[in-house]
């Protein structure tokens, strides 16, 4: 394991989404990304943890990258930037924001190595250059100076000031910038300000339904139809808990872990426990409540 | 996508609007702006988001550098300044002020690079130099070392100290501070200083009236008179709804979005969902009175 | 617009105030500021924003350094020091303090070019060896580690330490710190402590009275006597709402910034509004007093 | 002692776990870890403080390390690393998170030295070259900026990105996060966030009963198996003691330490006083009480 | 006014107090003193602002380098490294701690010059390795990182620990340690610790008596002796008001600027009401207190 | 006084207790403290201000390294570090923990000088190579990220992890960690965590009693049996008004402070007037209580 010296560039491919990504539509959720993405409208999406916000993005970033997808404004720089196995394909930059996040996280910073200082872009700036889709998770966790760069890239302008570098970027034409968030987590603190907020389309999630979710925990998980549909209901009906002290439901993904554990040979209310009621609540009292409706669906 | 190692210098150009903005005015705003512009009073924006004042900066910044415009103080270093393509034009520096921000982030630092350190001037020493006007936005965030750079800029003495430099500049005659900022928003913590606020003339802005408001919804989502007049009518009623529970009105942006999206085929009720719905607020009871606002006008 | 990689020198001309400043005494400060001058004891001005207080620290500095002011323990470096051009002349360095000011930003600092470190004398510094007066408006924002600069400044030691260069500098015969500060905005936590506050003689300023803001109207925004008295007297009236909701009364200065705007050709109701009533509250209801007050003096 | 100026290479042999260590399982967690593992699904240990939570994550990264352990997604290029000595074993980097800890001290960063600079790894990207279990102990102590790196690790990505390099890593096919937390300790605060703990398979630890206790304070301590048995009885009395005023009952390592201290020939009241009684609280009414807890089993 | 480049080195002789401060004790306080320099006890000065600590200090500096003081422990240090002109004497290092003050503002750092790093010694480190007092004025109001430097000097090892150096000092004979604080101003965060201030022997200071206060007034500001009583004579009486408001009675020092002004020609009751009553106090009724009681005085 | 710009190297020399400490013991605290270092259980001192504790790590670590202790577990690698005049000395390196201590100030740092830059060893890293007795004293009082140091070196593991370095450091065989804590300080926000403190045997020290006090008192201050038994007993006194609003009683060590005064000729109620009753609080009527109990004894 010899230590590094060196950079390596980035690379624009590594941010292309080249495998469809397993997605099962809501409802017309594909239709106004689409629309937002050819009127170049930034996007807010909404919803609990475990909605399948990330999943979207990637889908999204995939679709709009295939040849049958018709998009109008077709950026120039994105096909003269091809280089033979990529063509129109939207690179997606993700990044989880979080507290102690500042703007140069997203733009980019100078590097010190022996050869002196290199400047590296940060993940916002190479979407912002490759014309691709920036997709800033839960985003009212990032420290506010983040702001002062969303504004201009999200209203008429489509700029990027890299104060660093003396530059002012114009987005490339494919580039749009999505985020997300979970109204249920906000405080006073920590809210989008107005004048943030109303520069994106919005987008609610909330959990998928049972015969849907059935269908995502089998694929993710590689277990039969009968057991994803048992873990949907119980997915189900552990949602229908929340009001009784519960903060947040069963993610999907944690329903897909039981699953897994039960096709590596777990006993599935075992599976179920140390997936869903150990790994959502500490509270022994709520932990019952869930073991018992465990117990119900796996008797 | 090469990573950067030098610097571009700043252009002047960069900070010319070129283009006339589309500006529906309000009232005497314009005159306000001229007669301050010409007595180099600094000017304070005041208003929720959404009304427009920034696109205003922008259209003053572009009226005000026309040559039909007779600023009678017309700065002689700006005709001597120009290189053949540029006479008589204002730059407008504008700055989204973030609580983040400091002194720093407005006057300049010095950066390494391979060949030793170099200076690269922030925003507002170039709007200095260049003579232009400089707009901090919602100047209220940034931190409180701002002040020791705005008053000697916003009095008799129209200097800007810097310290690193060890250099005082004098503002060329066009230059000018514009500032904004919410009143909504402020609370004891982060409010202007009565030292720094009087120190500017004040305009308030509000949102357009119905008829103003449906011409900029046509003109900048492209939709047919009716739809940006029933837009319209929709923005009006909805803060009207103001008093019952909604913390700031939906602004003229996402009455625009909710337009793009109708033009692209998305059905006028889920585009207002998306647009104005979810977009200004996360109450659910809020979100039934805004959709029934919807339904009533797009029925 | 180059990027600047060089320094340049301060020069002591640069903070000689070399025209007299339009002042109007109130009562005995000037013969206060002079006496306390003499027997170097510090001057602490008191009062609220727009009460001259600045001003008059460069009226004084102004008038000090005439050759018709008789200073009797004149400084003999300031006669050597004196370049041909600038005789007994006293430099004036203002700084405006704020919450992230620091004793360097005082003092000074090392600054690296491409030729290595160089050191850049503060403002303070520069006050210190050039027998100046070092104004720092609005101590009590700075922050703590400036009381121990302040304070052997401000005894008969008379000695300013600056760590980083390892010395001790004996300020020059003509230094004086002058501090102002506001009582009304202080609090528990930003508050002059005890043992730097009893280092200073203190003068309370207050609103001009009627015909002498009316003389400084006149004379700073160029409007007749008769325009300038109605100003006047409208600064008095909103003064005396002070009791009712109103934080702080209107300053000199936003009376003079309506009558430039009335020299401009806005009406004055229009130009008061814009001034004055907007320019002080964001308070409906106060405004609505103000507009009232407005309307009686312009009808 | 010489100072050091030079860096030494990390070694992977360092973090394998050479000899088994003692471990007694309590119910059926080796088969849901071994589980977890096979399906790469992160594992969450939850527990009071001394429960065994780290020695167990030892014992199975040693125990998956055995020729005889069937893994069947075992890694090729753990095999291919091998350097003859070291056949598929699992390393181990384990990090005790505090508040002040930061993405970079996880990932890793560059250090000057009298070449220039030169990047150190840091234990997380460690552990994901390798191909081994990363175990983050306390991990809700971390700053949030780890919730950025933990992520992408944690699903269908299993990748990290080295910013400051420039470099997303896709983790070795052996790599595991596992991470620990005590949820006696939690505020509001300090919690983990949904979206982060849901990805998680979680596993609860309590203080072992009494025969198995006896067993490893036998072991560990070196004691008679009848001194071993009467700690671990004082152990579950102490216990008991928790709705009494005691936060949080006496760790099997304070058992150790008191068997050690008999051992060295401290009278066995006076040992458990000072490891246990002392060591625990510093309340003298809960003191009391444990001290007649000790004085009953050792009379 | 050419910028500095080169560092200057600290001469001892500017640490000597070479003209007998003027001293009036108070009661054995100088017995106290000498006793505790002699058995190298340390020690705390306790009283409120413009009570004469420093003053005394600098007078104890004096008095203990004088040859006809007989200091039994006298440093065989100090002799040989008298340079001829400085025999004995005793330098003294005076600090005022603030809130932002470190241990680095203690002992000294490395700066860079255009030779590259040089370490320049911080005051106490000065005082360390010269012999001599070190003063820590408001020494709670240091940063808490200064308790592990005091506490080595403070007790029998007397020794600094310079980490950045890699060095253990031992103290000079001839150093010790003063502090000082004001037991009006502290509040439970800012208070000293019991194991800090158990360190030293303690003197409590108070205001001068009237004659004694008198004889001050007339020394300092050079006025004759019936106004120097008369000034004596107000600040028993404004002392006195204390319980009526004042936070802390007038200094000495305000006194002393009542009678400078005095001297140059300002009326009495004026030059009180500039130095005490506006000095002292925002408060409005309190300041009519105090004006009623200069008018009782001068009438 | 040349300004430093080299290094010097430590030397283990510099940390033998080379002089046996003056130490009355209290109970059988050497046979625990000997019977934990031969068992490598890390030692933690409870107990309030001037109870002695650094004096009995001191003499523990003198005791440790005398040829007569029989240490069964002696290192090896302190025979053969041996250079001739010290053999199995200990070392014991002494860090007094502060608010703003963090990690790198127990581990160690790189430096610049002119020749580039250089590691130094903190404490803690010298106490590890050099195997002797590290003492953290207050350790509560330490940043957080010392958390990650101390635990792997109070385990089996044994470790130090040098990051800068990119080292794990095996302890030397005689390294032992000690820290102490005054449990009458703590509250929620410093208190030692569970997962910390339960890695120690504990020690509980208070003040000595009367004899064993005057013993020491009369050792310290060289003052005659009878004067120093009337100290002890002031103490004593002192310590029983603790239910009277006292917060912490009076250490030997003020004690010890008075008995020096005494001895240079200060009276003996005016010494412990200085020394105790106002070194140890500052309220008026405390110290009223103070003074008679003094006035009680010395009579």
């Amino acid at each position: 394991m010899p230590a590094e010296t060196g950079f390596q560039e980035f690379r624009v491919e590594e941010y292309i989404v080249k495998k469809e990504p397993f997605y099962i539509p809501l409802t017309d959720e594909i239709d106004i990304f689409q629309a937002s993405y050819r009127q170049k409208v930034p996007i807010l999406l909404k919803g609990p943890t475990g909605t399948g916000k990330t999943r979207f993005v990637e889908y999204m970033a995939w679709r709009l990258g295939q040849p049958l997808t018709v998009i109008k404004s077709k950026s120039k720089s994105q096909q003269s930037d091809a280089d033979g196995h990529v063509s129109g394909a939207i690179p997606l930059v993700t990044v989880a924001c979080h507290e102690d996040m500042t703007a140069s996280d997203l733009i980019g910073r100078y590097l010190l190595d022996i050869n002196g200082t290199r400047w590296i872009d940060g993940p916002l700036t190479r979407a912002v250059k490759a014309g691709g889709i920036c997709y800033l998770d839960e985003v009212v966790e990032a420290r506010k100076d983040t702001t002062v760069i969303i504004h201009p890239l999200t209203d008429h302008r489509r700029i990027l000031t890299v104060d660093k570098l003396g530059q002012v970027l114009e987005a490339a034409p494919g580039f749009l910038l999505v985020v997300s968030y979970n109204p249920g987590y906000q405080n006073a603190l920590k809210d989008l300000k107005h004048s943030t907020r109303q520069r994106f389309v919005a987008l609610e999630f909330d959990f998928p339904t049972g015969e849907r979710e059935a269908k995502i925990i089998a694929h993710e998980a590689g277990v039969d139809a009968e057991t994803a549909t048992l873990l949907a209901k119980l997915g189900e009906k552990i949602r229908n808990l929340r009001e009784h002290g519960l903060d947040e439901g069963a993610s999907t993904r944690v329903l897909i872990y039981a699953g897994r554990l039960i096709k590596e040979g777990i006993p599935p209310r075992r599976a179920c426990q140390v997936s869903v009621t150990w790994g959502i609540t500490d509270d022994a009292h709520v932990q019952r409540s869930i073991d018992e409706v465990v117990s119900s669906i796996f008797p």
